[in-house]
């Protein structure tokens, strides 16, 4: 029991951790105290100089524990050797967490699920909008789609440290368990008749965005309560899917 | 007088032309009729091929002029020798226009002008968020900003060639003149008590949007005659510059 437990804590704990690599994304991290920071991983192959011994002192005065690998581990740490360039930072995204906590938390919520959105590019500016909007949290699926990489930490100038992002498997299971908590899910189509605008939304409410070329998968499509639509001049058939996001997330 | 007439008509035309170049990027034009096309340029020391050979048929089919040229005066049509890849094509944007027939011709107006927006990915969005949404131009400086250009027409996903663009040699003296024909200019601040939702807009409407990190120079603040704020939460600073104005374009 008590060992089952701590398994527990310990996989809640690292669903919030992620590995960032390169020098200057490294250094960037270091250097913001807003971002909570686990361990410093070197490479011993590394050739010291000024920007590696500033990354140390900085662990150093931030008490941030620093490991030091052979290469091949580092590699294997930042699942990057091409561009780790000998450096790996272990980050605590404190704004991850999981769907039963959130559903447990929140009351009412408006929530952007993001069904194989595939760009990291939009996926950052997906989260930065999201995050100066009113969206509670993204769902975002670990396989299919974009993950949190430097890129995307990169497009969303800084904001995901700031944006509750919760990690799903299933995206469609993890839809059911929000609709059994009595949310509704809404998906766009250019043939709804509801304009998003105008449209009442529950205090419950999940908004599913598609790849951006392919749109929603049949499975979630089949989830879907409502279809709302974007009304489009000059014979326009989409938007961009974080402008898309943008447009929900400051209604 | 005749002289300068002609001198006028020949400079609206090509006001209104844009080269593209490489293969991809003119065979999907030329297969696109709802695109105008003036010329299509080939180099004479392309070797033939099947694609080369769809593009002169295509041409031929559509009634489209063909030139050949050696391949250092094929560059300086294309002006990028480095992409071109010995195909360049002149497009005729029929919705580009100058600011006089654009005042003539219109009673009421929407406007979003860019004051140094450099980065071609976000030109593109932004020029298919306005042309989705309620913007009637885009004011688009020739200095200091991202041009049309290939990779802005694969951005803005084929909409570039539906929405009216003015371009400007001068972008605080061309807002002066819309201010003269009784525009109100609306710049975006931090510090601005009206939000950009409640705000009643003038029917003469020109919102601009500045440069990526620098925002708007001090020029165009000077002529600003009202300030928006968009309010965001988490502390975030600022949305992406196309996401903004996609805000301001589906208001």
């Amino acid at each position: 029991m008590k060992d089952s437990q701590e398994y527990l804590a310990k996989k809640a704990f690292f669903d919030k951790v992620l590995t960032i690599y390169g020098r200057n994304a490294v250094m960037e991290a270091l250097e913001d105290d807003s971002i909570t920071i686990h361990k410093l991983h070197l490479s011993k192959s590394n050739q010291p100089n000024e920007q590696l011994q500033r990354m140390t002192s900085l662990a150093e005065s931030r008490c941030i524990e620093i490991r030091y690998h052979d290469k091949a581990s580092l590699s294997r740490i930042s699942k990057n050797a091409k561009q780790d360039q000998g450096v790996a930072l272990d980050i605590v995204l404190e704004h991850f967490g999981d769907e039963e906590n959130f559903l447990q938390t929140h009351q009412s919520y408006r929530v952007i699920a993001l069904d194989g959105v595939t760009n990291p590019q939009n996926l950052g500016m997906i989260i930065r909008s999201c995050a100066a909007g009113n969206i509670d949290a993204i769902l975002l699926p670990t396989k299919g789609a974009a993950q949190i990489s430097p890129l995307v930490i990169k497009a969303s100038v800084g904001t995901l440290f700031k944006m509750p992002i919760i990690k799903t498997s299933n995206l469609a299971k993890t839809l059911q368990n929000f609709q059994t908590n009595g949310a509704k899910v809404y998906t766009l189509s250019s043939y709804a008749k509801e304009n998003y605008k105008s449209m009442q939304y529950t205090d419950r409410t999940i908004f599913v965005l598609g790849n951006e070329s392919e749109g929603v998968s049949e499975a979630v499509e089949n989830l879907s309560d409502e279809s709302i639509i974007i009304p489009m001049q000059r014979g326009v058939e989409s938007l961009n899917v974080a402008v898309t996001a943008s447009l929900l997330a400051f209604l």
